[in-house]
C-alpha cells in the first residue's frame, strides 16, 4: 500500500484544529503529516495522533518535499499565493478558502453531491462554502427526482464561521467589550452581515450561496436568492430553505429520499419534538435535515430546515472526505 | 375633555409590564387606569405614573364598574373566557392574546396599515401575532403600490416573545439547566418550533404569520410560507422577508416608500455597515427595515430583513396606539 504525505496549512486555526480533530478520529492509515502556519504561530506544539507535531511556518519551498495532498485552511491571500507553488509541484491541494472557488478549470466538490467532477482539477479542488455545502448535501437527491426551479435561503450561521475572533466576540459579548470581529456585538443579536457588502447590496457570503449551489449541481442559471444571518450561536449553521421544484411530488417520497441519500440524517418527528438544532449536529459530519414540508403557496413548493456543524462538514471533514475517495479512487 | 377607564389584563407579565412602561413613556391625558392580574400574582405592588398600584385579580364582576378600555395580556384562555365578559359590559378590548384574532367580526389591527377595520368590532378587538405586526408595517405600503403576490418568512424570533420563563431559559441556559418553556436549550442554539405543531407539519406561529397576514392586508387568498425560529436574543425579532409583486418597481422607489410610510424607520447604509439590528430596535415602537435588495431570482422580486420591538410593536405598543386613536378619532 502506497504512503502519502498530507500538509495542512493553517493547523492553528479554528478549521486546522478541526482537521486534525477529524483525521484523529478517522485514524487514515498509510499517511504522513506537516502541520503548517503562519510566521505568527509558527513553532507551536500540537499533540495530534498521539505525537507532538510542531507548526512550520508556510514557506515558498515548503513544497519541495514533495507532499501528496495539501488541505489549506488559512484564509483567500494565503491560497492564492501558495496553492499554486503546491500544485506546480505536484501536490493535490484541498482549498478551503473562496480564492479558486468560481474558477472554470477548478473543480468545486462535496464528495456526496459531485465527486466525479474532481477528476478535472489540474493541481486544485476547491472546498465550497459552508453554507453551501450543508444545502446542496439536502438539495441534490431533490434535484435530481423533481428538478429544482428556485431556491430562496435564509441561514442562520454560527460564529465559529468566523474564526476564533467571532468565537470570542460572542464569549466576551455580554461584558460590552467593542467586537473584535463582527462590525456590531454579536451577543444577543442577530447580524444580517456575513463577509462583505456588494455593489448589488448582496453580501459575498450570498453570493457564494447563488454562484457555488449552481456550480455545483451544475445548473448555472438555476434561480436562487439568499439572505445570510450571523446568529449568536458557537457552532453550526442553520438554513431555512425553500424550493420550487419543476415536478410534483409526494411529501413521503421527499423523507424517504432524504433518509436514504448519502450524508443526510432526518430528523423531523414533530410529536416527539424533534428536528435539527445546533445541539445535535454539532461534532457530527452528517447534514441534519427537518421540518420537512410543503410549501402550499406554490404549486412545487417545499421547505426544508437544514442545520450541520459548518467547522466540520462545512470545511474541515468536507476536505478530509475528498481526500479519502481521491487516495481511495487511486487504489 | 372626557376622562377613560383603562383596564391592563395581565400587567404583572411581561407584556403588561412593557404595556405599563409604554403608558408612562406617552403619559395620556385623563385615563384612570386599573391593574388586573392573576388570583397567583393579586396583591403586587407596582410603581406606575408615580404611584404605588396593587395589582388586582382579575374576576367576573371585575368590569361591572364600567371601564371604557382594556387590554388584555393574560393568555388565550383568560381572553377567552373574560374578553366577552368585559364587551358585554360596554368594555372595548383590545386583545394580545389568538384567541379572537382570526373571528370574522374581530377586527385583527395595526393602526398603520388597517386603522379603519377598527369600526366593525363588538366589543373585542385582535391584536395581531408579533411576528405578524412588524412584517405588515412594512409590507402594506409596498402592497398598495406593487401589489404583493408571494412572501416567503423566515423568522428570527427572540425569547422575549415566549414570556419570561423564556427569558429565563436563555439566562440560564449556560448552566445546562433543563429548559423552564422551551424543549430543548435555546442558549447557543436555534429552535425552528414556536408555539405547537399543526397536522400540516407547519407550527402555529407560522400559520399565524399566513393567516394573519391575509386578514390584515385584506387578501384572503394571498400565497404566503413561513418559517418561524427561535434564536437565543432577549428582544426583537428579525425576518428575512422574499417578496414577489405583480407589477415591476424601481429599488429607490422601495426605498422612498419605506422612508415616507408611517411607523418605519430605514436603516439600510451598506457602506457605513447600517443595517437592522437588535440592538437597534430594541425599546423603540417603530419597525426597522434594511438589506433593501431587488431578488433576481424571479421577476418583480424583493429581498428586506425587518426587525422590531416584539414586546412593544409586536404586543403592548400596538394595543396601547389603537386605544389612542380610538380616543382621538372620539374628541
Amino acid at each position: 500500500m502506497k504512503n502519502y504525505k498530507l500538509a495542512i496549512v493553517g493547523a492553528t486555526g479554528l478549521v486546522g484544529r478541526t482537521a486534525l480533530k477529524v483525521l484523529e478520529e478517522k485514524n487514515l492509515p498509510n499517511i504522513e503529516y506537516t502541520l503548517f502556519c503562519s510566521y505568527k504561530s509558527a513553532g507551536q506544539k500540537i499533540k495530534f495522533l498521539g505525537k507532538e507535531y510542531t507548526a512550520i511556518e508556510l514557506k515558498n519551498d515548503s513544497f519541495d518535499e514533495g507532499f501528496d495532498f495539501a488541505i489549506f485552511s488559512a484564509g483567500a491571500e494565503t491560497s492564492k499565493h501558495f496553492a499554486p507553488i503546491a500544485a506546480a509541484k505536484g501536490c493535490t491541494v484541498i482549498d478551503n478558502s473562496s480564492a479558486f472557488r468560481m474558477e472554470k478549470d477548478v473543480p468545486l466538490i462535496v464528495p456526496e453531491v459531485n465527486f466525479n467532477d474532481v477528476y478535472k482539477n489540474h493541481g486544485i479542488i476547491a472546498n465550497p462554502n459552508c453554507s453551501t455545502i450543508q444545502a446542496v448535501v439536502a438539495l441534490k437527491p431533490l434535484d435530481d427526482k423533481y428538478n429544482i426551479k428556485r431556491i430562496v435561503y435564509s441561514t442562520y450561521q454560527a460564529v465559529s464561521g468566523a474564526g476564533k475572533l467571532g468565537l470570542e466576540d460572542l464569549e466576551n459579548g455580554s461584558q460590552k467589550l467593542p467586537p473584535l470581529k463582527f462590525s456590531h456585538p454579536i451577543y444577543d443579536n442577530c447580524l444580517p452581515h456575513i463577509d462583505s457588502f456588494l455593489t448589488n447590496r448582496y453580501t459575498k457570503e450570498e453570493m457564494k450561496m447563488v454562484n457555488e449551489t449552481r456550480k455545483i449541481l451544475n445548473k448555472p442559471d438555476l434561480a436562487i436568492t439568499a439572505t445570510a444571518v450571523r446568529v449568536p450561536v458557537r457552532n453550526c449553521h442553520g438554513e431555512s430553505i425553500n424550493i420550487e421544484f419543476e415536478k410534483s411530488f409526494k411529501i413521503e417520497d421527499i423523507f424517504s429520499i432524504l433518509s436514504n441519500s448519502p450524508g443526510i440524517i432526518v430528523k423531523d418527528d414533530l410529536e416527539n419534538l424533534i428536528y435539527p438544532t445546533a445541539s445535535i449536529a454539532n461534532g457530527h459530519d452528517e447534514v441534519f435535515v427537518g421540518r420537512i414540508r410543503k410549501d402550499y403557496s406554490i404549486e412545487n413548493g417545499l421547505n426544508l430546515w437544514v442545520v450541520a456543524d459548518n467547522l466540520r462538514k462545512g470545511a474541515a471533514s468536507n476536505a478530509i472526505q475528498i481526500v479519502e475517495k481521491l487516495i481511495e479512487s487511486e487504489i
